[in-house]
């Protein structure tokens, strides 16, 4: 069955997952018309391939770190590290380690 | 002089400030067409009002504790809590101790 969505006003948990990691699941936190909140569970090694989307994005490693390539750059994120970039800019990430990264898209 | 906002791809620092909180200013950190993040600095017992925004928001506590009003209940987070609240929802903040909070808003 898939999580719901939360509800506006609920407090969603975005602590860093740990060894959890290996068992989670990437999951959309929030979705509305406008608005959509991920949190990318990204095991050591893995890849997510160059692509974009058309609206804003911001990026912000909620542990572990990702190398994130977009604007000609290879840019480390780490817990603490956000970043955003333009409606369809070309970006790929690359798990360094285990890590969970929280984007939020503008739709 | 004001610090400029980040540019696409930049890496922005949004670690705890730690004791350095009672030193630090709200500041904004991205601002676009589209979109506002701010980084709001809240010492011990920081009150801000009920008031409302036009767009969605979300609400990301970076450290500390606030009570986080809305939708006629009052919820604390800390570091690791986010929640979203639909455009033109009142809302209002106030932090139980020092606190910085990460405010995303579609404009």
């Amino acid at each position: 069955m898939a999580i719901p969505h939360a509800t506006p006003g609920q407090v969603i948990d975005i602590c860093p997952l740990g060894s959890a990691i290996s068992t989670s699941l990437t999951t959309t936190l929030i979705k509305t018309d406008r608005l959509e909140v991920i949190r990318l569970v990204l095991p050591a090694g893995k890849e997510i391939a160059p692509h974009k989307v058309t609206g804003e994005i911001t990026v912000q490693c909620l542990e572990g770190r990702v190398a994130f390539t977009s604007l000609g750059k290879t840019r480390e994120l780490q817990a603490g590290n956000l970043c955003y970039l333009s409606g369809g800019t070309e970006h790929a990430v690359k798990s360094l380690e285990d890590a969970s990264v929280m984007l939020t898209i503008l739709l």
